[in-house]
């Protein structure tokens, strides 16, 4: 397959109806295909010939077809139509698949082998709080499991149905902004509210709500477009620009939320001491307490044209953690999105930035900047503009001490114009036979090169593996390690198997089992193991006591109903 | 009383074992007496005549006696002592006594009454996490209550022993630093260790564990001399510099806590995906849920060279809160200590600051900053030189636009001088029959003014009252209140029934009850409200889940185990 030869991907939308249009990432007439310097690697790392590009690999675009599980009794049906109106109750089989179905590694596997697991047997669709209240209260009197989703890009098996139900899509109505104070900078929101959305309601604040300045929700996951403010507060997600406005839990000022138990309404407050914190308390429940349904979130003045932005090219890793630690830890206020790439991902990111040339290697190299030991950072600082050059000047400082190399702003400018597209290399490199998948965890400092060595070994401990590793988010105490492994592998059974072994080595390492993808099903067995079995006895009973039938979200979400076999 | 005349304020220590020794602030050989100014400014107010200044009221001076209620079976003293060693184990009535109060002011009331009521049979002394374990293991068994103390300076009730039992007091052993990291940027220390301990260790940490750097907790409030870390993390308390620094939630990186159901460790990971946060269901506890016995805090560098201080006075409130937000909610980093007071505060403030003068006064009317209206802010920024200019720069900017007048720092220079020392004037003022007390809450911004005129009124429903209110700690979507009321009253009925308005004024309000005191026995009645009755019930159930036997602090702390008829 040489550079100039066409490379055949899909690159058509998915027929509608058809099991790629569940799995296929984001908007189906998106794509984001391998270039040529990744598929070169990919080649030669993991020794495909180039009969593997050319004909994509069970690409599931056959109608959606699979001997159903049994459905709902029709009075129940009735009851649900009830209150929700003929349109809001969905049976049909395709409706069932794309709801009990996330974006996790699991599901596309299992899709396009043609399964159709762990399915709901209906989606609702409730168009307020209330609704969603009296749901609940026929699925507690009926017995039947509810699942709450948001925007469906879990990579956790969130959105899993083992033991059936319903399903209660919260986007197709409950997306409307509630209330909007720029006195005390909030917005209330419903929770299937998306997040692109949300930012063009704030952005364009003035015109909408009459406001003095513009906002920003500052959150910026990776799924941003994808996702839901709902499915951002129960996970406990974070954006690429959390390392100055926060993770969710940050930002979540207050909560309306539905549990079997009750509605509970915390206040927004900007902080008080009250006893334990509610919100706190329900944020990072996955739906196995009940269904959040309003937020109320911090918001934050939109500048963007006061932004800075900065790339580093560091001799090496230590060199590079050394110098985030000092950026975190002095007092300069904080950088806003803060990336550091490990040298494996850096040597790739740089193909893919393309700022690779033999000519500007050569040149990087004498200044010992090498390939396989250099790493790259990128960033932006946030704020008005004396803030950012603050910041801005103390990481130019901090890169200079440690021997870094300034690349301009220019790398982080190409960065941020695919930041939100890579989820889309997966279907390409899936119909080819490669899997790519993600797993991330947070550490401290003293323990950062400990888990970054031990969890790459294990990623490699299969031969002919990419691993690349970064720190996305930075605190003074430590940051995340977010890990991508890439490897030709098609079959269930060795991707769970491997997909253990690295997170066996991430809790044994002393690495959290998440810092913002959540537990949901996929890392619950790992769970008790880490908490210890006092704390995790401590949640049962708050799930005990929130959901005393269970039906929320049941079948090991957050590993609060797992049987003791499945515990790792 | 001329200014000439000396002043016949008690200005020896308590006699040792007297009543006064227990109930007086702080160090017993410390006063802060009333100026002049401020006595004048009583009398007018409350029509006293010269006698009242004359002679101490019901001083305390005698010794401790009361008829004790019964103390423990020898068998179980015995049991306590083969945990403890004989002296771990105190049963004699001046340390029952001294166990059982803290300085709330019912407190103080009744120790000059001579009342001994709600007090432990033993205070106990463990010397570590293991030995408060083995006692709630005997405690569980024998059904004895268990009430966990730390500096003992509680203003709500919060170690009171109703139903008896014992007091688990942790300064006496558990003040030791167990670990300091500098990679992490935490310490780790036993609860029972007091701030000046804590801050010192940070401060000299070069010379102590040898790091780069000097440290410091970043958590001072008025009450850091007499209290611990373990006392702040269970009530969330708040320091003077919390604008800049966080609460203690924000700083308590993790908790070793010994519970009836069970130890429970959390890990300082500086954030993490694992569902609810255990720390921040932990923390607000007051020790009725078990036994906080580590912290591991996040500290800061110590950078008092780079500190720049600044002081304000605005034409009126509306002018200074506008301006208060306009800095918060600019994107110019947080000040650290931002403290505004109202305009009646003001006025007593620049007495007490030596700001007020007849010509100052004049020059000051001119620029329409006039007595009964103006509002004076003081503070510093922290960090490193040029986020403090950066910082400093946006109050300056806010202030001016705000029609402000710059009083320098100096004003800030003598309020840091005198920060701890306030309490100390509450035992010379009910000396001469004066009351004053405190009452704090949070608000939002949009909800402040009108917080602080209802509750203003409240105060001053009673005839002959002071009324100082001001913002000591200030975020993005608003800060707290906190009145200070003076008047002459002696008697605990009159108190309470005074009290119990003000707090219905401030609930009624939409404010929170508390934003850093907490809630104890004193604001319980008033809780469940303010939360309702399915987040009340949340908080039962979590108590019932860690304290099955109820034997934790109980008697009404947090309204968890109240009866309905003692709800407001």
């Amino acid at each position: 397959m040489s550079r100039r030869e066409p490379l055949p991907w899909i690159h058509e939308p998915p027929p509608p109806g058809s099991w790629r249009s569940i799995f296929k990432w984001g908007d189906p007439g998106t794509f984001k295909h391998p270039n040529a310097r990744l598929c070169d690697l990919m080649r030669r790392t993991f020794g495909l010939d180039e009969a593997a590009f050319r004909e994509p690999r069970r690409p599931g675009l056959a109608p959606v077809a699979f001997p159903e599980p049994p459905g709902l009794p029709e009075g129940v049906l009735a009851a649900f139509r009830a209150v929700l109106g003929e349109g809001g109750v969905e049976t049909g089989a395709y409706a069932r698949l794309r709801a009990g179905t996330g974006k996790t590694m699991l599901d596309l596997l299992r899709l396009r082998e043609g399964l159709a697991v762990d399915l709901p047997a209906a989606v609702l669709h409730p168009r307020n709080h209330h609704e969603v209240r009296r749901i609940l209260e026929i699925c507690a009197r009926e017995g039947i499991p509810a699942t709450p989703r948001g925007g469906g890009s879990s990579v956790t098996l969130g959105l899993a149905c083992p033991r059936g139900g319903v399903t209660l899509d919260l986007t197709r109505h409950m997306h409307k902004v509630l209330a909007l104070s720029e006195a005390d900078q909030t917005v209330t929101v419903e929770a299937g509210m998306y997040g692109p959305h949300l930012e063009a309601v704030l952005n364009a604040a003035p015109e909408l709500f009459g406001t003095k300045h513009r906002y920003t929700c500052g959150h910026f996951p990776q799924s941003f477009e994808w996702s839901t403010v709902g499915g951002w507060a129960v996970t406990r997600g974070a954006g690429q620009n959390s390392t100055y406005y926060g993770k969710i839990e940050d930002l979540v000022a207050a909560q309306t939320f539905a549990a079997p138990a009750g509605d509970l309404r915390t206040r927004a407050w900007p902080r008080a001491a009250l006893g334990p914190d509610l919100d706190q308390l329900l944020l990072g429940g996955e739906g196995a307490f009940g269904v959040l349904t309003e937020v109320t979130l911090r918001i934050f003045r939109h500048l963007p044209e006061t932004r800075r932005r900065y790339a580093y090219l560091f001799p090496d890793w230590e060199a590079a953690c050394g110098a985030a630690r000092e950026v975190l830890q002095g007092e300069d206020g904080r950088p806003s999105v803060f990336r550091l790439s490990d040298a494996e991902e850096t040597d790739i990111a740089l193909k893919l930035y393309g700022v690779e040339h033999p000519v500007l290697d050569t040149l990087l190299a004498l200044k010992g900047l090498k390939p396989g030991r250099r790493c790259l950072l990128l960033g932006t600082a946030d704020g008005e503009d004396g803030q950012t050059r603050v910041t801005a000047a103390a990481v130019a400082r901090a890169a200079r001490a440690a021997g870094a190399l300034s690349l301009s702003g220019l790398v982080t400018r190409a960065w941020e114009h695919g930041r939100f597209k890579d989820p889309y290399l997966r279907e390409d490199l899936q119909d080819a036979g490669i899997l790519t998948d993600t797993l991330e965890c947070s550490v401290t400092w003293s323990n950062l090169a400990q888990v970054h060595r031990r969890v790459r070994e294990a990623v490699h401990a299969r031969p002919r593996t990419l691993c690349m590793a970064h720190m996305s988010h930075a605190y003074p105490q430590g940051g995340n390690l977010y890990f991508i492994f890439i490897t030709a592998m098609e079959d269930i059974a060795s991707y769970l198997a491997y997909q253990a072994s690295i997170l066996d080595a991430i809790r044994a390492s002393g690495a959290s089992l998440s810092h913002h993808h959540g537990i949901g099903r996929m890392t619950a067995p790992w769970l008790e193991g880490q908490l210890g079995s006092t704390a995790m006895d401590l949640l049962r009973a708050l799930k005990a006591h929130l959901d005393p039938g269970g039906i929320m979200n049941p079948g090991g979400t957050l590993g609060l109903d797992l049987p003791g076999a499945a515990r790792r």
